[in-house]
C-alpha cells in the first residue's frame, strides 16, 4: 500500500490533481478497499462495486460539492463517502455513532440529500437546480444518479415529467445494471434492456419524448468515455440524460455471479468474495421466513391466495412462493402505491392477497391503504416487515411509524403476534374469512422459538392473553418486544406484584381484557416497539380516559425523535427497551 | 320530454338495445340532464360533460357490469351513474345519504372501484384484470378511464410499468382534454399534445415503449368511431391503449370557454350557463384565499420565498402567486410524492418553500414528509388545506387523519390556526427562521373574520392561550373548531364554570399551558376537527399521563369510521361536533 493513490486522496481535490491515466488505477483501489472493509465490517457491497468507475469519474470532472451530486437510495455511495474525507473512518460505516450506510447532510458537505429509500434523486435534484436558476447561478452543475430499479417507481416519473418542462440544470444518470436488491422487473426495464453500449434503444425514446436530452448508454466501468461524456453534457443547459450501463458487483467475480446474494453478503474472504458461513443453526428462523414458508403452506391450500411484494422477494422472503406458485405471486418493483392499489383490484374479485411491504415503505402507500383499502373495507393483509428497530440502516428504515399512523384509520385490523406462533396463526385467520383489511406488524431478524411450525389454529380477532399473573403493576405489551418484557419481570426481586399482558391487536382493542386489567390494576405499563405518539399506548390511554379508569399509565416504545444506527441491543438501550431499562421503569413504578 | 330515450334506460341492457343511430340523440338529452341537475343541485360539471359520449360508447360496446369499467378521479362518472340505475336518484347527488359525487362499490355493482383521489385506475384494473386471467376468464374487459392530468402521477406511471410486462386484458383509455381542475402540466402532458386526431404523437410512442397496444387518437364525442375503436380493441388480448381526445365541459358554450371554473360552478343558469351570483359580499374570505393572498404579501417582501402547489393552484389558491411571481411559484401536477421532495431539494439551498397541498392529499406524500423533509429537519412549511371535514366530496376528500399521522414525525411543528388572523401571522411566523419543518392545517371554506388583513406580528411556537375564564371544566381546542367551542360555552347555563383554552399547535405542545390547566382542572375536554384515534387529545392524553395528572380528560373528534358526505351542519351534527353537541356535552360533563 505504500504507493496508494487512494490514501492521498482526502478529497475531490486530490482527485482531481491526478493525471487522466492514473484514473483507472485508483478505481482498482478504491474498489479493493471496498472489499476489504465490507468483507470484514458487512454492508452494503455490489452497488457500490459497480459505480466505482462512475464516482470516480462524476467528483473528476464536476466540481462538488459546489457541483450537487444526488445519490439515489444511496447504498451506492460507499465509494463515494471514501473520496470525500471519509476514507480514515469507513470502518465506522453503519455503526452507531458511525457513518451513515446512506449519504447524510449532517456528516459531509458533498452529501447533498439525505437517502435511504430509492427513487427521491430527481425530486430533489430538480429542486436544487431550480434554486440555482433562482439564484442566478446558471453553470452550476445538478446531478441525479438513479438506478434502473428506482426509476421505475412513480416518484421518479414525477420527478422526470416535471424536470422536463422545466429549465432547470439537471443531469440524470440512469445507472442500469438490471437490478435493484432483486432482478428489476416492469415494461420500462425490458425497454431499457434494449439499449446497448453506443445504441439508444429506439431513435425516438422514452425520456427524449419527456423532453429530456438522451445519452447513451455508455459503458459505465471506462473513466475516459464516461469523462468524455460528462464533458460534452456539461456545456449542455436544461434537463439531460445519460444512460450508464453497469455490472451490479463489478471486480468481485463471486458477487458478478451472485448480485441477489452480494447486495449485502454479510462477512466473507476478501480476496475470493467466499461467504463465511453464518452460525444459524439451531438457532429460530427469521420472522420474514415464518411469514414466506408459511404462506406457501396457505397456498397450497387455498387457491384464492396471492403474494405481492414491491421489489423485495428475497427480503420479504416471497420468493418462497413466487418459486411455488409463480402465477400467483407478483414482484411489481419498487412501486408500493401500485402494489397496495392492484392488491384492492384483486380483493375485489374475490383473491385473498397478502401484500408483503416494510413497515418504513408503507409509508409510500398511505393513501392507497386509505383510498383504496380501508374506505371500501376490501381484506387485503398487508404483512408489515420490518416494523420496529431495524438496526444498522439506521433512521430511514426504522419501521416506528406504522402503529401511529395505522391506528387513525377506520376498518383496519391491526395486529402484532407475539412470536412465530402467532404469526403464523394471524396469516392462517386472515385468509379465512376477514371481512376487514388486516395489517400484521412483525420486526427484522430472527424469532425465539424453534417449534415455530405447528397445527394451524384459528385466533380470535382483537383477543389478547394474560401472559403472567402479578398483583400490583400490569405490564401491557404489544407483539415481540413480549420477549423482553418477560425477562425484565423475571429478573426484578418483586416479580410476583407484576402481571404481563399481550395485547395481540392495536385495533381493536381487547376491551374485555382491558376492562379486567383496569379494574385489577392501578398502575399499567404499556409497551410497544413503535412511536410512543399516538402509538398502541396512546389507544390504551384512550381507553382509560373513555371508561373513566384512574389508574396512572407509563407508556414505554421510541421517544420523538429520528433514532440512528446501531446494532439492536444498543439501539433497545438508547430507546430504553432493553431487558434492564424495562426491569428498571417497573422497579420505580412499583414504589 | 314525452319522447325521451334516457327516461327508458334503466341500465345498460336498456342502451344496447337502441340502434346506433339513436346513440347521438341519447347524447344531448344524457347532457341536458346532467346540465339541468347540476344547474339547481350543484357538483362537478366538465369532466362529466366531456365524457357523455365516451360514456354511452363504453356501456354499448362493453358488457357491463361483467366488463369491469374503472373511472379514474370520479367525477367524470356522473353520465355513468345515470345510465346504470340511477337516473331517478340524481337528484340526490352529494347530499346526505343520497348518491356520493364519485363511483361506489356500495352504491352500484357497476361501480367497481371507489375513487376520489386520481390515478388509482390503473392499477385496480390491472388487478382486477390479473384475476379474471387467474380465474380464467379470458375474454372479460378490463377498462380504466384515466384523464390525462391523472396519467401524469407516478401511481399511474406504476401501473402502465406493470401492466405492460403482464398478460392482463387490460384497456386503459386516456381522456385527453389537457386540463385535470387546472390545466395539466408537465413533459407527459406537452408530449401528448401532439397528437391530434388520426395522428400518433410520434411513430415508436412512449406508450408503446411500455409494451402497450396503442391506438387513436380517436375524437371523443364521436360516438360511431370510439365504437369501432372499440369492436377493434375487444379482439386484442393484453394491455392496450386508447387515446381519445375530448373537450371538458363540451356542450356548454360557457363551460367550455372556462374550463377551471366550470369543473364544479356551482349554480348556474341550465340554458345559457350563466353563473348565479353567489353572496359572498360582506361573508369573510375563504382560508385558502387568506393563505394565497397572504403569501403574496410576503413573497414581495422575501425573494426566497417559493410557492408549490401539485395541481391545485386554484383549490389552493396559489395562483396569487403564481400570477404575481410566475418564477417563484409552481404547480407540479398531480404529483404530491414530487411536490414535497421538490420543496426538501429547494429548502437545502436555503429558499422556503410554502408547499400547499390539502390534508387528504398528502397522504400521498407521507413517506417523502418524513424521509426528505422530518429526518433532514429542512424547514418547509406545509400548508394544508381542507383539513378537517369537507362536505359533500365526502369519505375520500375529508382531512381528518393529518394530525394523527404527523403527530408520530419527529423534529415537524404541528400548528392550527383559530381563525384567518393566526393563519396570517403563522404565514408569517414561518418564514423568519424556523429551523424545522412545519404543517399549518386549516379548514375549507369561509372564516369568521373580515378583519383578517393586520399588521403582521410573529408567534411564538408552540404557544396556546386562554380565550376564556371558567371555574370547573376546561375545554382546550385546536384550530377553528374554537369557535363552535366558544357558541357552546355562550350557549350554556353555567358559563362561568367553563374555561376555554386554544391549543394552537398539536406539536410542540404549550407545556406551560397545559400544567396551569390540569393543576387548576379536574375535568378536561379536548376537540378537534381530526380522528380521535392518535389524534390531538391522544396528545393531551399522554402529556396527562407523563405528568401523572389524573384530571378526568373527554376527547371529542371524529369518531373512528369513515364519514360519508353531507353538508357541514349535518357532518357536524354526526360527529357531535355541532354547537349543540359540545355543549351538550360539557353540560353532562359538568354533574
Amino acid at each position: 500500500m505504500e504507493k496508494s493513490i487512494l490514501n492521498n486522496i482526502d478529497s475531490p481535490l486530490d482527485l482531481r490533481k491526478l493525471s487522466r491515466k492514473k484514473l483507472p488505477v485508483l478505481a482498482k483501489e478504491l474498489r479493493k478497499f471496498i472489499i476489504d472493509i465490507v468483507a470484514t465490517k458487512e454492508g452494503h457491497l455490489g452497488a457500490s462495486l459497480g459505480v466505482v468507475e462512475l464516482t470516480i469519474a462524476l467528483h473528476y470532472a464536476f466540481n462538488t460539492p459546489d457541483d450537487l451530486l444526488v445519490w439515489d437510495v444511496g447504498h451506492q455511495a460507499y465509494g463515494h463517502k471514501i473520496l470525500t474525507g471519509r476514507r480514515d473512518i469507513f470502518d465506522t460505516n453503519r455503526q452507531l455513532h458511525g457513518l451513515s450506510g446512506f449519504p447524510k447532510r449532517s456528516e459531509s458537505e458533498y452529501d447533498t440529500f439525505g437517502v435511504g429509500h430509492s427513487s427521491t434523486s430527481i425530486s430533489a435534484a430538480l429542486g436544487m437546480a431550480i434554486a440555482s436558476n433562482l439564484k442566478g447561478e446558471y453553470s452550476k452543475q445538478h446531478i441525479a444518479v438513479v438506478g434502473d430499479a428506482s426509476i421505475a417507481s412513480g416518484m421518479a416519473f414525477e420527478g422526470l415529467n416535471h424536470a422536463g418542462v422545466s429549465k432547470a440544470n439537471l443531469l440524470v444518470i440512469l445507472n442500469d445494471n438490471a437490478i435493484g436488491i432483486d432482478p428489476s422487473v416492469g415494461a420500462l426495464k425490458q425497454y431499457l434492456t434494449k439499449a446497448k453500449v453506443g445504441h439508444k434503444p429506439q431513435q425516438d425514446n422514452i425520456i427524449e419524448a419527456l423532453n429530456f436530452n438522451y445519452f447513451g448508454p455508455v459503458d459505465g466501468h471506462d473513466i475516459e468515455g464516461l469523462l468524455k461524456a460528462f464533458e460534452e453534457l456539461k456545456k449542455i443547459q436544461g434537463p439531460k440524460f445519460l444512460h450508464v450501463i453497469t455490472t451490479k458487483g463489478k471486480g468481485l467475480q463471486k458477487a458478478e455471479e451472485d448480485q441477489v446474494k452480494y447486495h449485502a453478503p454479510g462477512k466473507f474472504v476478501a480476496d475470493t468474495g467466499e461467504l463465511l458461513p453464518s452460525i444459524s443453526a439451531g438457532l429460530p428462523l427469521k420472522y420474514q421466513d415464518v411469514f414466506g414458508l408459511t404462506l406457501v403452506d396457505l397456498a397450497r391450500k387455498n387457491e384464492k391466495i396471492i403474494g405481492i411484494t414491491p421489489a423485495m422477494p428475497t427480503g420479504s422472503s416471497l420468493k418462497y412462493m413466487m418459486d411455488a406458485f409463480p402465477e400467483r405471486a407478483f414482484d411489481v418493483g419498487i412501486a408500493e402505491q401500485h402494489a397496495v392499489t392492484l392488491s384492492a383490484g384483486m380483493a375485489t374479485q374475490g383473491f385473498i392477497v397478502y401484500c408483503a411491504i416494510y413497515s418504513t415503505f408503507l409509508q409510500r402507500a398511505y393513501d392507497q391503504v386509505i383510498h383504496d383499502v380501508a374506505i371500501q373495507n376490501l381484506p387485503v393483509i398487508f404483512c408489515l416487515d420490518r416494523a420496529g428497530l431495524v438496526g444498522e440502516d439506521g433512521a430511514t428504515h426504522h419501521g416506528i411509524f406504522d402503529i401511529a399512523y395505522l391506528r387513525c384509520v377506520p376498518n383496519l385490523i391491526i395486529a402484532a403476534p407475539r412470536d412465530e406462533v402467532e404469526l403464523r396463526n394471524l396469516l392462517y385467520t386472515a385468509q379465512i374469512d376477514l371481512k376487514h383489511p388486516i395489517a400484521i406488524r412483525y420486526p427484522r431478524g430472527r424469532g425465539v422459538r424453534l417449534d415455530w411450525k405447528q397445527e394451524f389454529k384459528e385466533l380470535e380477532i382483537g383477543k389478547g392473553e394474560l401472559l403472567l399473573e402479578g398483583t400490583e403493576v400490569a405490564v401491557i405489551s404489544l407483539g415481540t418486544i413480549a420477549e423482553n418484557v418477560k425477562l425484565a419481570i423475571a429478573s426484578i426481586e418483586a416479580k410476583d406484584k407484576v402481571a404481563h399482558y399481550d395485547a395481540g391487536f392495536v385495533k381493536p382493542l381487547d376491551e374485555a381484557l382491558l376492562h379486567e386489567l383496569f379494574s385489577k390494576f392501578k398502575k399499567v405499563i404499556t409497551v410497544e416497539e413503535g412511536a410512543i405518539s399516538g402509538g398502541f399506548g396512546s389507544a390504551i390511554l384512550e381507553f382509560a380516559a373513555k371508561h373513566n379508569y384512574s389508574s396512572k399509565i407509563k407508556c414505554l416504545g421510541i421517544p420523538d425523535q429520528f433514532i440512528e444506527q446501531g446494532n439492536m441491543k444498543e439501539l433497545y438501550e438508547i430507546v430504553k427497551l432493553d431487558v434492564t431499562s424495562i426491569a428498571h421503569t417497573i422497579n420505580v413504578f412499583l414504589k
